[in-house]
């Protein structure tokens, strides 16, 4: 992580920055982040329902979820492209049955971290899921969307803290 | 909005389904839709102060957000492709100083609404702002992703309600 | 059609020429392709079982069909960009056990035809089977794709003569 | 390749799965696909004439099956995003007049093999020489796509056997 | 055309807008424009002289400019994403032997003109013969890049006048 | 750089060729590119006067040239994927106040050159500037693009002759 008074993508005429990592090592990086859709428990049942039959309500959100990793640098305009190596992504309902939870890992070994790539994931899960559903539930809201870990590069491990757990 | 006992994206058998649009009239359909990046105070001052020189930090994240927009039956997979004759995207600093609120409304005239469209502009641009000050704060949390109102098509006039906003 | 003497796609140097479709009506126009992917007794009861439990297999390659259909212009050179309103895709066993078959519809109201489309789709559903099987089966064939009938447009209604199914 | 038993592509839950590539070697990996576009002798006749004039039609194919190759991982949800170094298509006339061969080959120094990109590249520029022939022959059918052989990684050499060609 | 005191896009806080063109009636649009790739002699009279053989130098700059177009939405920040229903592009010698010229003609029937289009056809036309001919000519240049003409739409018929010709 | 004689990216058939660059050993590589974009006195003077408040016309271009950039394999057939860990634009006003000159400085450790990733951001650029202020200056030419300077790979450094600055 760099100082805390200055932002590293922004230069110092104030202007976007992409940060040079050439010179950075090629290392294994991980993360993980997680995201959550809140709905109502009348929508909830309904995709859990499929679920157990054999609805592909999860499983379309988890592919848009992994091709919208793949994505990140075309996303998000100071991300370097870079080549994923492995993207997965989890479902389970909240323990106050308020909504489902989406967790995402990814991993390569790179050059720069693949946190963003994991946000985007479950991002993009969550969009998913929100379409899907919109029709019964136009109410729904997506929140929770933080990294929880990440690991590798100069920076080493980071993880999430709980008060750091909105 | 459909019946609140089945969900359209998904067939009897449980299957994805992409609804069947092309008989739907082509009316001018107009949808709002907000998020927030929750931050420290620190990173809120950095950014905002930023924006009064001439920063291009929400410069950035307005031309993400713009961009998510019109890549969004790209990132869903049930979503229509449809053509975009607006979208405007706007920044707010929260009333308690705890982060940035996003808004973002998309317009057409076409054969589907646009809610899906606002929602990724907010999430791209949500998750481009997180990317360009995570090296000083990797602890934000993006969330309260949500419709604020939509108007067109079939189902007219649908506006969020108070108890709604989580 | 056009005249069985010249190709509409190459003009009178024979250089490749994108048909000019401004002056033609918006029509409802409906395509139908099938393909199939051929595969050793054991992959195909692979796959089955796994639908029967709630593998994601189909799902996966129905999506994959999907995305692939809207991306139709952006893989084929002179393919013109249109709106699909509704992409179906239906897999089924093939009689003989050989293996799956594909089918895909296409349809919107617009200038030109949408059987590149439905090919498009087919083409990336298979594909995408091939990818999730490759492992247990490399000498998998994809075979059959071809346009079964389309509607609609100046062109009227074409359907596949038996003879022509090869 | 892995056990028979199971695929790779899905876990035990049958949930779609993206192999973990992270650990595996950078070695030089080729693949070789084919397929086929079968169509009247009449249409064969029009752009094998055009080819030996200067006729695009081959041309466009061939780029169309390059930048398929390219778009591989956007395409195969699974596929993972990977840097080609070298792409090459070739056009033949079957010889039975049937219509038009085409192989594809693909490399890179990679983590992963490349026959998914070469089963692409087949199959955009079959895709292409169906669309740029349509208008005068719409019963064509596109067939045979097969990985004829692959290079590299753990799983080393493998190559069709006879048998193996339908 | 807009006042000449104002950009419409950016909007009263220097902000940029993508312009509201929901209300503007679809009628047919055009537009030319026009590019040139100066280089050496020699290279021209290599790439000519397989022109005339049956290369494919001209048939991959073509189908780039093609392709180009239609991704013009998403390279250009606040451009419309819109339908094209005609692209062409056509190559010559430059009269005094410097180097090829290029034109552009982009078509649709739709809400916004596509001067935007011709000219990125133009420039992924260029960049592509730059970059088959780098190897042996590094020094060229490409230059004189602008709209010839544009009909259609409010702003009516628009003709470059001869001492705009730079 | 190849011989003079023959064209790198066409093969002796005269047909589209993509260098294989398998074997060519991972080194540092920079490219820098750059190009105008002449306008009226009196479009100088908005932008100009934009940019000193907070506008974003800079900022938009800056981030279309850096999208641009990752786009290059996409928009130029046959160009190489690969993965820039730099990019960065800068604008200045022209000596003679004609125009903005744009310069664009590209990156990677890889295989191949990046001149065509920093031409490609220039040529985004202009395009973007282009369209933000085409509405009070429509006559406006995009021209002098070339690239500057090139280092790393096989080739080594070349540097732009001053003769060669058309």
């Amino acid at each position: 992580m760099t100082s805390q008074n200055t932002l590293s993508h922004v230069n110092q005429h104030g202007e976007a920055n992409m940060v040079d990592v050439t010179d950075k090592n090629v290392t294994q990086r991980v993360a993980y982040a997680e995201g959550r859709v809140y709905m109502s428990a009348q929508t909830l049942a309904l995709i859990n329902n499929k679920q157990h039959a054999k609805g592909d309500v999860f499983a379309v959100a988890r592919i848009a979820g992994i091709q919208g990793a793949k994505k990140c640098s075309d996303l998000i305009p100071l991300c370097h492209p870079l080549m994923l190596t492995k993207v997965q992504i989890d479902f389970t309902t909240l323990d106050d049955n308020s909504g489902i939870g989406i967790t995402a890992m990814c991993k390569l070994a790179g050059q720069t971290g693949v946190e963003m790539e994991a946000l985007t994931a479950v991002s993009v899960a969550a969009l998913t899921l929100f379409d899907m559903c919109k029709a019964v539930d136009p109410g729904m809201v997506i929140g929770g969307i933080k990294v929880l870990e990440k690991q590798g590069g100069k920076s080493g491990h980071w993880q999430r803290k709980e008060e750091q757990n909105t």
